[in-house]
C-alpha cells in the first residue's frame, strides 16, 4: 500500500477499504506516515467526506490504536455520558452522582482541553484534595464501592485521535462530520462503558450553530457507537447562552452543589434530570426514559445525588464538607459587576462571549501549558428573557489579575442584548436521537 | 496573519491577496510554516482552484523566492524554451544549436529531474568531456562567444518551487492548473529570458492526457509568462508515441546529431524547424512566424546549426567530433530486439510503456540517487503507421545488465498495437497558443 495512492483515492471521491484506513491510521500513529501526507488526506477528507462504512472503520481504527478500557469486572450497565461542549455546561457534576445514586455504575475518563473553561478533571480539581490521577485499580475499586469516579483520560487512549486531532487544529480540517464523530467516538469506544449518553449542543456558543448539523453530528455518532455494539441516545440541546448561571471552574462546582441541593438554576436542573434520568433507562435500571427521569428526580429530591457527591468527592481524596459550605472553593479575590444600561428584556446573551470573557478571566487554557486559575470565572445575575433595570448587576466577574478582569469585562459586556420586548426562547432541550418518539413537555413533567 | 485562517479562506474558496500568497511562500520556503500546513493549503487549492490573479500572484512569489538571474548584458533577445515533458523529447539540443545559428542567444538553465530518461543536462553529460555546471561568468561569456549554453540549474532558482514541488509529489496535489503553472513559469520568469516558448505535450506519453487539457494549461502559462512582461508563445503537440525513434540519452544525442544533419526522423525535424523558427520570430530575427520557419529550416539544410552544435559541445569541453562520429558516444553492451508478433499495420506505440521500458533500462532515474547510465535506452526501428512483418524488428533495447534488459523488454512489448488497417494519426502539431491564426500545414510548407 502506498500514501499517495491512498491521498489519491479519496481525492478524486473514493471510497477506502478496511486495510487502507488501517494503513493509514497505524502508519500516522505510529510515525510512519508523515503530518504532510495525513493533512492533506484529512483536506482531502474535508471536501470528499466519508461515507458510513468509512466512518466506522476510521472510528474502530482510531479506538484500536491503544488501549481499550475493560470494565468488564465492574457489575451492571457503564453508562458513560459526553458532551460536545459549551459555556457553563458542569453537568458532569451533577448527573453522575444522580445516576450513580440511581443504582447506574459511572466510571468516566474526561478531558482536560482547551477552551472557554478546564474540562470536568479541572473543575472537580477545584475542591480542595481532589484527586483525577487515580491508578486504574484505584479507579475500579471506586466505581465498585461508590458507583462513579471521574479521572483525568490517560494518554494510552485512542493515542491516534490526540494525533490527528492536534493535527485538524492547525490545518484548518476540524469541520467534518466523520472526522468529528471518529474524534469523539474513538475515545469514548475505548474507555469500556456499555452504553454513552451524548447532550450534542446547538447554538452560538456551540461548534455546531444550527439544530439540523447537531442532529446530523448525533445520529451520526449514535449510529457509529452501535455499530460498535453499544447503546447509544442523544439529546440536541440548546447552547445559544450559556448553561445555568456559572461559568469558571470552582464557580460552577458551586452551581453543581446548588443543584443537588435542589437550589439550582431551573435550565440546568431540567437538564441534569432529563440526561441522569436517559442514563438509568440505559443502565436498565428503569423501565422507560419517563420511568428514568422520575427516579432521576427522586433522587435530586430526596438528597440521594448529593449524598453520592459527597461520597464520590471523598473517595477521591477531596473534602466532602464543600457540599455544605461552599465558601471551601475557590473564588477569585478581585471583582468586578457588569450594570445594565438601560431597561428591558434580556432577549440573549451570547454564550461564546461569555465563554471567552471566562477564558480571559483565567478561568481557561488558551494554550496546553497555561495555568487554569480555579477561582476565576464569571457568575450570571439574570438570563435571556429576564426583566432587568438600568443600573442592576447582569453578571459578577472573578479573577485574580485587575489586567484579565478589565480585558473579561470589556469582552463580557457585548455578550448581552437589552430588548423592549420579552423574548421567545427556544426550548432547552430541542429532541433526541436513538429512542422512541416521546410526548411534548415531557421534561417539565418530571415535577421540577 | 495567520497560516490556518489562510488555509481556511481558501478551503472556503476565498481569493487571497498578494500579501497573504506572499505570506504561505516566503514563510514555508524560510521554514516558519511547516509541511502539514502547506500540504492542507495546497489540497484546498486542488479542490477550490485559483483565480488567474492569485496564480499570477503566487508565480511571482516562488520566482521572488531566489535568485533572478540578469542576463541584460547578453545582447539580443533571449529565448528560453520549455517542454512539458514527454518519451524521446530530445528538442532543445535541436533547436538550441537551430535557434543560435539564427541568431537567438539562447542561455538555457535546465533540469534533470526523475524520469524515463534524464533531462536535458543528463542528455548532454553523455557527450565524452561535456560540462553542464559551469559558473555564472563562464555560462554567460559562451552565451556571448557561442550564442548558446546550457546549464543545470541552481539551487537559488526559486527556491520556493523546489519545496513545494516536493510535497505535491508526495500528497497528491500536483495535479493543479495553476501549480503546474506557478512551478513551471516561477522558474522560467528567475531565468532571465525575454521570451519563453513553451511546447505542451498531450495525450497518452504527456501530463495533459487531452488537446483540451494541455490548451488550458498553456493559455494559462502564456497568461502568466505575459504578465510579467515576457514575450510568450506555445505550442501543443502530440505526445501519444515518443517523439522520434531514440529514447534514452546517448541514444537521443546520437539523433539530434543526425537530425541537424537532415538525417533525423520526420516528427523530430518538423516539431523542432517549428519550434526553432518560433524562437527566431520572438527574437526578432524574422518577421512573423512562417519566416523564423524558413530561416531555421535554412539553418538545418545549410548545416549552419550542425556548425553551432559542434561549438556549443566544444565551448562546454566536450568533444566535438561525436557530430561526425556518432560511435563516440556511449551505447550499452547488451541489446534485445522486440519483432512483430503478426504483419499488419502499427496502429499506435504507448508512449508512456515506451518511457516506462527505458527507465527499466537504466536510462532515466526512480530516486534521486540513481545513477543514469547515458548508454541505455530504447530505438523503435518503425512508429505508428508502419506497415511491418511478422518477425521484423520493432525496436532494439540497450542495457548494462541483462536483468534490467529483460525487464525492460517485457514492458516494451506492450508498447505496441497492430491492426489490419493504416491508422489515421492525428497531426504531431495540434496548434498553438499566443500567435495569430496560421494557414493550416504551414510546418509542412517549410520543404521539409
Amino acid at each position: 500500500m502506498n500514501t499517495v495512492e491512498l491521498i489519491t483515492k479519496k481525492r478524486n471521491g473514493g471510497e477506502l477499504s478496511r486495510e487502507e484506513i488501517r494503513y493509514l491510521v497505524m502508519g500516522f500513529t505510529e510515525g510512519s506516515i508523515p503530518d504532510y501526507q495525513m493533512s492533506a488526506f484529512l483536506m482531502a477528507v474535508y471536501f470528499r467526506g466519508m461515507s458510513r462504512q468509512e466512518t466506522i472503520w476510521l472510528t474502530q481504527e482510531m479506538k484500536m490504536s491503544g488501549d481499550i478500557a475493560d470494565l468488564s469486572w465492574i457489575h451492571g450497565i457503564k453508562i458513560d455520558k459526553h458532551s460536545t461542549g459549551g459555556v457553563g455546561d458542569k453537568t458532569t457534576l451533577i448527573i453522575g452522582p444522580l445516576a450513580a445514586a440511581c443504582g447506574v455504575p459511572v466510571a468516566k475518563m474526561s478531558g482536560r482541553g482547551l477552551g472557554f473553561t478546564g474540562g470536568t478533571v479541572d473543575k472537580m480539581e477545584a475542591i480542595p484534595g481532589f484527586r483525577t490521577a487515580l491508578a486504574e485499580e484505584e479507579f475500579f475499586g471506586q466505581v465498585q464501592r461508590c458507583g462513579i469516579s471521574v479521572i483525568g483520560q490517560t494518554a494510552h487512549i485512542a493515542p491516534a485521535d490526540k494525533k490527528i486531532y492536534a493535527l485538524r487544529d492547525v490545518t484548518a480540517t476540524v469541520e467534518n462530520l466523520s472526522l468529528i464523530t471518529s474524534s469523539i467516538m474513538s475515545k469514548k469506544l475505548a474507555s469500556g462503558s456499555d452504553g454513552i449518553l451524548l447532550d450534542v449542543k446547538c447554538g452560538s456558543g456551540a461548534f455546531m450553530k444550527t439544530e439540523e448539523d447537531a442532529r446530523s453530528l448525533a445520529e451520526m455518532m449514535v449510529d457509529i457507537g452501535r455499530a460498535d455494539g453499544k447503546k447509544m441516545l442523544a439529546l440536541i440541546t440548546d447552547m445559544n447562552q450559556p448553561l445555568g448561571n456559572a461559568v469558571g471552574n470552582a464557580l460552577e462546582v458551586r452551581e453543581a452543589i446548588r443543584v443537588l441541593r435542589g437550589e439550582g438554576p431551573a435550565d440546568i436542573t431540567e437538564l441534569s434530570v432529563a440526561l441522569a434520568g436517559r442514563m438509568v433507562f440505559m443502565g436498565e435500571l428503569a423501565d422507560s426514559a419517563e420511568d428514568g427521569i422520575a427516579k432521576a428526580g427522586d433522587a435530586l429530591r430526596s438528597g440521594a445525588g448529593l449524598d453520592k457527591f459527597r461520597e464520590f468527592v471523598r473517595g477521591q481524596g477531596g473534602d466532602p464538607a464543600v457540599a455544605e459550605d461552599l465558601s471551601l472553593l475557590p473564588l477569585s479575590e478581585l471583582r468586578m459587576e457588569i450594570a445594565a444600561p438601560r431597561d428591558g428584556y434580556i432577549t440573549g446573551i451570547d454564550a461564546m462571549t461569555i465563554g471567552l470573557a471566562s477564558q480571559h478571566t483565567g478561568a481557561g487554557r488558551q494554550t496546553k501549558e497555561d495555568v487554569i486559575d480555579h477561582g476565576a470565572g464569571i457568575l450570571l445575575h439574570h438570563k435571556s428573557g429576564d426583566k432587568i433595570r438600568a443600573g442592576e448587576a447582569l453578571m459578577t466577574l472573578y479573577s485574580a489579575e485587575a489586567s484579565k478582569l478589565e480585558l473579561a469585562a470589556a469582552e463580557a459586556a457585548k455578550a448581552v442584548q437589552i430588548g423592549d420586548e420579552a423574548p421567545v426562547l427556544p426550548p432547552l432541550i430541542r429532541g433526541s436521537v436513538g429512542e422512541e418518539p416521546v410526548p411534548e413537555n415531557r421534561e417539565k413533567e418530571c415535577g421540577l
